[in-house]
């Protein structure tokens, strides 16, 4: 019998269906709070930003939430996506352990992240949106929107890490393909911004002050204008377990399961996407499956963070979330994974860390790098930025089952290709880039001055 | 029934043979001459460039060669590739013809030449070559004979076009990432490089020059280096034909058959690659398929150029082949389609175009990119921009239908993806694009002066 490589499904298998991880958690995640009355917030006070059937996903206990056939259509541009036996991997690791990887880096921007941006652009159309303001780091998130929005005929805005707009113009130039309007982050269109840039000019923006200016964008323009979020909130994440969803079909077909479920960490819905269809099974059938975040040392809040109430954003505009956080002032060291550079993770993976169902590693850019261009020697496909963290915490993993004698099955989510990252790629090759080990003064002092609510061990 | 989007087969369906038309051509292509006797050549006057198995590939008349398994391993990293109905274009066409397209950007180097850069490096590892030299334009067949080279275990030098080298840098980048060598040609490694600078201080190099260049370094190493060519030769064009004989499985699938088929054409192995196994069925079954190659005005070989012999190369270096050709020293317009701006057309090509098997049509670049941008908005992929010469082909056709009252099924090779490109679409949408039209004068001077043997009509 031949090798199988990668195992496709039909698009007839496309899941019909979210898992709401929600419905399973043996605790609940905790309820957002107002900041005025720290009292949990109602669907009414997301209403300015989002359409109302986003918010009842938000808080919906449903184990299964139906995908509109119209969001089915557009997934099948590049769904299912494939499951890859890293046979040139394994080889080169010389590893013991098996290794597979869903590739998600066909969709059209080349990443995860038009999962999430096809249904929240399909909802917002259905309830009368004209227009979506958003915030884009290293352009991911904005160019899947952008695409999102083209293709259901809304307006995008994009605030973009200004950072990032000067040295990503190619994304910037992408999202325009598809029509969306991209704004260098801080601005001056916005009062966040123009706080921003107040107390310093020469600002490069971050995510957490994009998020800012976006959200204000929807909350001061009227019914018609709403905000779109990448990661974190409860829906987004849900929406990417169509990656889990598929590939525990293609695990059936492979007669195989994982031991061990790895995935880049930044708000946390690559993380959730690829992890929560399998973590039901240690929920509801007794699996003993390791679900691992890859978090960058530059931005260490899973592994260094404190576990309490913190706002989304940097100027303050969001609810506060329960959340795994260094501060919403926290700056990131800059490395060149822009998507994993946010200070805090989303309420559920956050739960399920404090109750010890998930784990997280944290890894410094060079040794990424180095993953990064051994898996396209090994396996063809040059990885983003984020997704060598990935890869990085796969080898360390076979690395640390070989020399105790075992073997595992891993899985991986390589959550897109590098082809936009290539002036990082340089700068590796160049030796340009370093790591930064931050001091415990530099990493706690943002938190040290949150007067946000904590939450007890 | 739910609507197909597009048709996967699964990994054993990858083919296990090429088809080589030549077995099917109802007249043979003309043999290649020994530029110094006129004589046509033999193996041993290809024995310096290419492994023997290759130079039995060329000139068999076997009408299926196996593919090693060693090479359909490889395939899988990729294939076999998705053929999707263009429903999106269709609507925003509102098109009465059926079009579907060959996706083969999902390969590693994100085009179609891995399907023939690989079997190259193989037979060329089994005979134990250690080093491979080959030319490049805008850097897909580098960055594909790159990644081949690394897969087994080989040395690869690239020549890269001086123009496309200094505004390329990540396609550069990425075939040394996959450890290749690239060297801006002309060069002054080489006899022929020197001699053009010498002439030409400042050249930005061509296609033609590069391949001298390259060809020189291989006749002059020794057995142990050989070269390896990206299209026009005959066995890069069977390579091909596994995007064709994957394609006629998925419309049978679809319970569908082609009536127009349309490839860009640079040296003819992309066109083809699609084209040959549902040609076959017009010389065998009685089927009544066009066949359109996509050609830029910039570069009009087909349209405007000659039947006759003339070398492959600027210097004269290679054999003398029977050729469609503006000669070897026209230098096309500066467009960004660097994999089309080459003045000849292989052999096989040629003979069924002056036998009228198969058409030609020319478009400029102004109107390439306006069909690339559409085609993005419409199916979500960005378009290499030779890749776009094919959707203008596909979109002239379509309303040409549509002005008749009839509609036919058209497949078109979507041959790669644009995001190495991106720079090309920022000087589109900045309006710094412009079309070139030749005068006779300029299109015919290099074929006046030729004093190679012409083909009588």
């Amino acid at each position: 019998m031949e090798k199988i490589k990668k195992i496709y499904l039909a698009e007839k298998d496309i899941p019909h269906q979210w898992y709401n991880i929600q419905a399973d958690m043996p605790n609940p995640m905790l309820p957002p709070l107002h900041p005025g009355t720290l009292q949990p917030i109602g669907p009414e006070d997301l209403a300015p930003l989002f359409p109302m059937e986003l918010i009842k996903q938000e808080v919906s206990k449903e184990r299964w939430i139906d995908i509109p056939d119209e969001v089915r259509e557009v997934y099948k541009i590049w769904r299912p996506s494939p499951l890859y036996r890293a046979y040139g991997l394994e080889k080169l690791l010389d590893s013991p352990s098996k290794i597979y990887y869903k590739y998600e880096g066909n969709s059209p921007s080349g990443s995860h992240k038009p999962n999430t941006a096809v249904p929240q652009a399909y909802y917002n159309k259905m309830e009368g949106v004209k227009k979506i303001s958003t915030e884009t780091g290293a352009g991911q998130w904005g160019s899947a929107l952008s695409f999102a929005c083209q293709h259901f005929g809304i307006e995008c805005e994009v605030y973009m890490v200004k950072i990032s707009y000067n040295q990503k113009p190619y994304r910037k130039l992408l999202m325009n393909t598809w029509g969306a309007t991209v704004i260098a982050s801080p601005s001056d269109r916005t009062q966040a911004g123009r706080q921003i840039l107040a107390a310093n000019p020469n600002s490069n923006g971050s995510l957490g002050i994009a998020i800012s200016e976006a959200v204000e964008v929807a909350a001061t323009s009227g019914d018609s204008t709403k905000y779109a979020l990448g990661s974190v909130l409860n829906h987004v994440l849900m929406h990417q377990t169509i990656i889990g969803l598929e590939a525990e079909k293609q695990f059936e077909m492979a007669g195989d399961y994982p031991d061990i479920v790895i995935a880049p960490f930044g708000g946390g819905s690559n993380f959730a996407g690829i992890s929560f269809p399998f973590l039901r099974h240690n929920f509801t059938s007794g699996k003993k499956t390791r679900f691992i975040a890859s978090e960058p040392a530059s931005c260490p809040k899973l592994t260094k963070g404190q576990f309490r109430y913190d706002f989304g954003d940097t100027i303050g505009m969001t609810p506060l979330l329960p959340m795994f956080t260094l501060g919403h002032n926290f700056m990131p060291a800059p490395i060149h994974a822009g998507g994993l550079r946010y200070h805090g993770a989303g309420a559920i993976v956050s739960q399920l860390l404090k109750d010890k169902f998930i784990e997280a590693q944290s890894f410094q850019q060079i040794e990424c790098f180095e993953a990064g261009v051994l898996f396209a020697k090994a396996e063809g496909i040059l990885p983003a930025p984020e997704a060598t963290h990935g890869i990085a915490n796969v080898i360390r993993e076979v690395n640390r089952a070989k020399a105790a004698g075992t073997s595992d099955t891993i899985l991986f989510n390589l959550c897109g290709h590098g082809y936009f990252d290539m002036s990082s790629y340089q700068d590796y090759f160049d030796g340009k880039l370093v790591d930064h080990h931050f001091t415990d003064d530099e990493l706690y002092a943002n938190l040290r001055e949150l007067n946000t609510p904590t939450i007890p061990a």
